[in-house]
């Protein structure tokens, strides 16, 4: 079904940007000297990513050293048109020449990746206009009911057992987990991420809850269990909702958790509390204003809602090749723009919390799983995917310990609701994990 | 020295905006039958003001009742002037009236200003521009450097005794207060809320602090005398100033507080931790993106900032009485407009807490021990001093209950510094009130 997923995407975005996609492979120049202008690209391609501390390796085995001596990496490109896309497109070609074998890298990927990441950062400063536009994203997906199925089909069906190779065991969290203790397991800091959300949105038995996209429907049946409450979950992956349903049924908890294939746009009723983990990322800014309106309308006088999302620090589009190979349409918002939502709805904002160095811990965590599963990764996809999803996991993680992306958890309410806790002394009165 | 500050700055008012002085006193009026226009007037303006459950009584003893029975207070108009000026600019008359005694209330003044609040809020949103236009400050005052020490010295140099009579005991805060139990005395929930930012700071012996805006100096000491940090503080009141540096050499405190009277514009140097309590409400938005620079600057790369501010939901102009007549130049930030100073710096916001409801319960208490106190203040200044200051801390209250002020408190760092709690339990460990 999803076997060639990546490679499929590739002949649609040919369709769609011609003008993005890496040359071609050509064999028989793998191995011819570099000309004179190859190696004053390289160079040149150093300096605009802000000089990191990176080799590279021509096709012929020639080595380029880094204006400074402190090269922890190399990259080492097959083959001269390899080095032709990066400079056309850095942004993109980076992810599509790691994924079909033709930049290798040595040294830990996502550490390489971070140190990309903070030089490209400051350089960036003083980039000229035209350098910024061709690093930029260009004509990133919509977000419209329709395209909205198309793109999370794209990812979130990939196949349940997939999955299942590298998330947690205990309830199946694509998303950020809570290292309330550095020394938590996967599986402790999800279900303490879990019993925290639960926490803030201060969830009492027989209070009904309204949840925004709910993956394979882990929290929904974590408040049902927990605390006793009645759960309508919104997803519009197939995949997982057959998941989510069996596993609900399996715990008796369907007569609590009723999980729904519909989109978030047409969630309907009044809720004591209103929750969405990781899904603003593929909402989209130009719907956040119907976002805040339907909270709006779905919130009852004293309920809490609170939205868990990946997100930035000042605006900023998101990484091409992640937004066109592996979550099509995504945009993290800015803290700003996270704000925006709540002042559209006249919301009081309660709490924020950063969790971004808990995400590098959750990606770092899924990538050893990943690596550890690779083989039969590739046995389901190929190795075009393996190393795609493998660039995706590290670049990831890079992004948050660079500081690239952040993790907002923001708690909201009604306006004019004074029935607000005396402090938030209660989310911590005894640990999260079990 | 200050004893006619508000009767002066009626002068200086009428001079800069002659139209939005109320009309003087015409003691001729004042048991003449009200015309029927003028019935019409009341009932119309208790219509703009979305139906407030007040009864209005006009000069001759005649009652008019709201269109619902539900009248919990009276309002007293003691003449037709009064009642034309609050039809003009009901924002600014309102107040002025109250000052002069030429509007009475009957019942409690913060509920009735909060019933006000919640009515005109609602009503807001089909008013005709128009309409909107008479009740929106205008022309508020600019925040330049030189512009905001009068700005500062009206509202700050009143004279310490003044402020002594009714603020803490314990460390002379006149910012909100931290009530981690509702049950803590004032003084109690000051040094909590002390403790809580220095918490939120994660001060550790020896570090520096800079903090923009000091007050009377109660953080600085508080923060050398518990944590063993040096601070610099910076304000631009001179009483304040005085007192502060009086109070660090009897506490033998001078060797590790220092207090500059300066503008926060001048802080030089780089420092552990960034602090204004109160500060920004002052700052004037056009000054934010240099504030953002400033804090950049003089914050080391691991460093902790932390803004405690009065805040909106979304942008609100300041209501033009309290800006007029009581704190010029004021402007509290919406959420968004707070976490612009964030973006522009490319800050990573780590915490952000509203104590919304914290502020209300201060702002009672420092009514309480006004009211206890009124006679002196009459003494101090006049009679129209203390009224003015009786609506400015009642109409506080009723906007922190009705919610049109928030209280936000917001941590924020460096976008690269990875040096950051693992949660934010330390916040939680023990009780932060002694």
């Amino acid at each position: 079904m999803a076997q060639s997923t990546v490679r499929k995407n590739d002949q649609k975005e040919q369709e769609r940007h011609p003008h993005v996609l890496t040359l071609p492979l050509d064999s028989s120049q793998t191995d011819r000297e570099p000309h004179s202008y190859e190696r004053w690209l390289v160079a040149k391609l150093m300096r605009m990513a802000g000089s990191p501390p990176v080799c590279f390796q021509l096709w012929n085995g020639e080595l380029i050293e880094p204006e400074s001596d402190d090269a922890r990496f190399t990259l080492h490109l097959t083959d001269p048109k390899a080095l032709y896309s990066l400079v056309a497109n850095p942004n993109l070609a980076f992810g599509d020449l790691y994924s079909a074998g033709r930049l290798e890298v040595d040294g830990d990927l996502p550490e390489l990746l971070e140190a990309l990441y903070r030089a490209i950062h400051n350089a960036r400063r003083q980039w000229p206009r035209w350098l910024d536009a061709l690093w930029r994203n260009h004509n990133p997906r919509s977000t419209g009911i329709s395209e909205a199925k198309e793109n999370i089909h794209h990812h979130y069906d990939l196949g349940n057992p997939f999955y299942q190779l590298w998330l947690d065991k205990a309830a199946m969290q694509y998303t950020c987990a809570y290292y309330e203790r550095a020394d938590l397991t996967l599986e402790q800091a999800q279900l303490a991420k879990l019993e925290h959300v639960c926490r803030k949105l201060r969830l009492k038995p027989g209070m009904s809850v309204v949840e925004a996209g709910c993956g394979w429907g882990g929290l929904a049946r974590y408040m049902a269990r927990h605390y006793g409450v009645t759960v309508q979950s919104y997803n519009i992956s197939r995949e997982q909702l057959a998941y989510a349903r069996k596993k609900a049924s399996e715990e008796r908890l369907d007569h609590l958790v009723t999980y729904i294939e519909d989109d978030y746009r047409n969630i309907e009723g009044q809720f004591d509390a209103f929750v969405s983990v990781g899904m603003l990322e593929h909402v989209g800014k130009e719907n956040y204003r119907a976002l805040s309106e339907l909270i709006k309308h779905c919130l009852k006088p004293n309920g809490i809602a609170l939205i868990h999302s990946i997100g930035r620090n000042h605006p900023t589009l998101m990484n091409a090749w992640i937004e066109k190979r592996i979550f099509p349409g995504a945009y993290p918002p800015s803290i700003g723009e996270l704000m925006e939502i709540c002042e559209h709805g006249e919301f009081s904002v309660l709490d924020v919390e950063n969790l971004r160095l808990h995400y590098a811990q959750t990606l770092t965590h899924w990538m050893q799983r990943f690596t550890e599963n690779e083989e039969e990764v590739t046995e389901m996809y190929d190795d075009h995917f393996t190393r795609a999803w493998r660039m995706y996991l590290a670049g990831s993680i890079a992004a948050f310990r660079a500081g690239s992306l952040q993790l907002f958890q923001v708690v909201f309410t009604h306006g004019d609701n004074n029935q607000l806790p005396q402090s938030r002394a209660d989310l911590y009165s005894f640990p999260a994990a079990q």
